[in-house]
């Protein structure tokens, strides 16, 4: 299927996307969601998880300005939504940012069953590194790290990595970046139409986890 | 007195409306609040509700991305205004959804006296059903129903259910979409200018709740 | 230097901002420090700020929107900055609308060596009474007390308390409105170059302390 018929799929189902997101770009992943024809429901209360996400047709979970409240929020409606067969989304935002960061990602890698996960490619390798319990140090930040740009020197090491990775946690990943990774284990697609300048507005990587939860979705 | 006169009556007395919503919209509301000619204070934390909201010439509460402290906050504001002669507005941002959203709307409704509420008709016949001790079960989201869209064919039928729930709610009710619906409990004035393409931004709700906020400021 | 020089020295360096800030505006401080060439980092878990404060190359925290959790965080930034010999700068938003915030400004400057601090000439004068220990009444609002612009007529008796206020917080001053007075304790800058629309618009003050705070980082 075609790019333009999911899309077109999507504005006919319609379909409620569930975010719970970070407060810096929620407003942009809404109108995204909207944009693409499905329904954003920006909810993160704990006890409404349930009901919320029962009702939705995808989940998407960003890890960007996290707290134990929201954390609590995304293992409850993980749960809710693997209980109820809807795919759930993983953006790991800064996952090597804070040992804080860290053990958030093991306990929702421990209790969910995640359909994809989108990341840059240093947030993918630190995932990585929790789900080999081989984890190194701290980045304090979350942008991708210069070493871990994928170039087309890296590429056929990148794909072999990212293939791997997607086979271990057993979810479609999708590495971006100026070149895109998307992998189901089996086969690895690149897609080099990547711009700079995308790493000078904020939310543009949460607002393609938002997109592509609302394409898991139909 | 005509809607440019209210306009102007804001600009020159540039009220402050106290705004405790969503963390999606909240940008959005603070613009628009600014746009008319008001002063937006954006604040949750309960301590000090008191005194925001008793130097505010208005109380804005809008349901959306609910948690308990912001209930707290809300109850805490709202008795505040009331206490002080400060016009409320709720916004039952998908009072529907959830039983916490039913059991928060629950709690403001007994506990504060609104002078407005502005909602979808989805949100609106909620509402009607709390006051009434006869809730259906959750939707999950926050957008209007589709068997609940006022019609032509519908209309005569909704504009006696919003005077009757404007009545017995002891509010102003605007019942907002394609059609909407104000009404004080006796008239019920219906306007036409809704465009469909509203329900694909986020936050034009929001937005018209904080507007509806300054104009009871003055 | 100029302040072209210092952009350039900003994009070549490409410092972390670390920002603990308002959702009201965190969407446009974030892109007002991408902008500039620096690279934002929001985050206000209090227990991961060690370690994203430590990979900073500034820390800029604003009382807009306070809690007490953002305020646990705000503390353990500031002190992980100053442990590190990280610049930090403060903006005091609304210091004089609560017993909250005044409160919260007393503890963060009881626990935190600041580098500089940025507000209206109101939020300075309630900062000023707080180290005085003789504070006034509570505002309300977030906004400028017309009483407290800085008008070419006010512009000398202006200029000396803001230099002793600098002197007296040990921090470099930046009181900004119509007229911007830069006050290092010993000289004071007097920029005119304010326009009145800037207040019409949400999170211009906002994002001029991301700017800063990216400033202070080179």
């Amino acid at each position: 299927m075609e790019a333009y018929e999911y899309l077109e799929k999507i504005r006919a189902a319609a379909p409620r996307v569930h975010c719970i997101t970070n407060y810096v770009t929620a407003h942009d992943v809404a109108n995204m969601i909207l944009a693409c024809g499905a329904n954003p429901v920006m909810a993160d209360e704990p006890q409404e998880m349930g009901e919320i996400t029962a009702h939705a047709g995808a989940l998407a979970l960003n890890m960007g300005t996290p707290s134990e409240r929201r954390e609590q929020a995304m293992l409850a409606a993980g749960k809710a939504a693997n209980a109820n067969g809807i795919p759930v989304l993983l953006d790991p935002v800064g996952v090597g940012a804070s040992a804080f960061r860290r053990k958030m990602a093991e306990e929702l890698l421990e209790a969910v069953t995640f359909t994809a996960i989108r990341g840059n490619m240093s947030e993918i390798r630190k995932l990585s590194e929790l789900a080999e319990k081989n984890v190194t140090g701290s980045s304090g930040g979350v942008d991708v790290c210069p070493v871990d740009v994928v170039t087309e020197e890296t590429l056929v090491e990148a794909v072999t990595f990212v293939k791997a990775v997607s086979k271990r946690l057993g979810a479609v990943l999708a590495v971006t970046g100026a070149i895109d990774l998307v992998s189901d284990g089996q086969q690895c697609v690149v897609i080099r139409g990547g711009r700079e300048e995308m790493s000078r507005v904020t939310g543009t990587g949460c607002q393609l986890s938002g997109l592509a939860a609302a394409f898991l979705a139909v």
